[in-house]
């Protein structure tokens, strides 16, 4: 899947004005997709909501699947860009236990609706459309490389024991999480969320030195 | 969601042939959602599927939705009825383990595709039909159940300490379950939902007597 947000649709380079427009595209789009799921969203709901001309949506997306792979990239650079700064700083198990509390209370604001921006996307587009899943695949793979990092950095400062396998414990806490997204937003209540990550923390204390 | 295995889509009841008949075509439903995805099936792929005429489908699912609702009951019944099974002989941690091997194996034989058929098609449906979300939920909860009273015995048994929450242990590995289905769904490989169902074991052998 390549995006580049810094061309039209046939690879022509935009303005400054441009780019601004084709950002407002992308986020009515990721707005719509999760608030009414992918099928849910169509390119004239798009074009609505961001209030552009139908010949400007389609200078810069050939079509739905072009904006699905946009709104995959954006959701990569502001959620995972987001958890990357947070766990660049993580270095304590109560460090652990604030990044929970700012997940399930960000669930909460929106009513545990659209779940996770990436993984409900993920889900959606898996079986229709093979580079959509493998962008998220490679978001995914970014977002757990963060975690790992925390949790390395948790090792080295001696919270946690030196025989950690980081790795194994990245992969099994974005489960967690993406699986307590998933039941949040299928159940509305953040109740299997907080469980999930309740979970996590506990386990990391259990690994604490 | 109500939905009556025994009746026309008009409430007419079944004769057994008719019964077997509409078994016929939520089967094929069940795995055409599983493979393509509900926005990529159509009434014509299931109908082709089943073998059966357009008056026939339509004779006992008045549209798509209908036939989304069937698919929820239908995993409803096969899935978390598998589990509820395996979960009221849990009496081990070892039993824990050979119900994770068996979820990967199943998924690994899969190649990772669909993933978790009553998750998956939650997160497919969560944001279009709040009457499918709600039989997802529904079913999601059942299946956390049963997972409890799994841990339930276990903990009778004096495998798991007293003071252990089995409800919160139940929701959390029915997460890390299902984050961990969902991860494998979308990177193609088992590896994620090991992880997941690794630190689901780890977590109750941290937590036995």
């Amino acid at each position: 899947m390549t995006v580049d947000a810094h061309r039209t649709n046939t690879g022509r380079p935009l303005t400054a004005r441009g780019r601004e427009t084709r950002a407002r595209i992308v986020n009515a789009a990721a707005e719509l997709m999760l608030d009414t799921g992918v099928a849910g969203t169509t390119m004239e709901d798009v074009r609505a909501r961001a209030g552009v001309s139908s010949s400007q949506i389609y200078h810069y997306f050939a079509d739905k699947d072009a904006l699905v792979h946009a709104v995959i990239a954006h959701q990569d650079e502001t959620i995972v860009g987001a958890h990357e700064a947070m766990f660049a700083e993580l270095d304590s198990i109560d460090g652990l236990r604030r990044w929970c509390a700012w997940i399930v209370e960000y669930q909460r604001l929106g009513g545990c609706s659209g779940g996770c921006p990436l993984g409900s996307l993920g889900v959606q587009v898996a079986e229709i459309d093979p580079d959509a899943r493998a962008g998220v695949a490679q978001a995914l793979s970014r977002w757990e490389r963060a975690i790992r990092r925390g949790y390395e950095s948790m090792r080295t400062g001696g919270v946690l024991r030196g025989d950690v396998d980081t790795e194994s414990l990245a992969r099994s806490t974005l489960a967690s999480l993406q699986g307590g997204l998933l039941m949040a937003q299928i159940h509305r209540d953040t109740a299997p969320l907080e469980a999930a990550l309740d979970a996590v923390v506990a386990h990391a204390r259990l690994l604490a030195r």
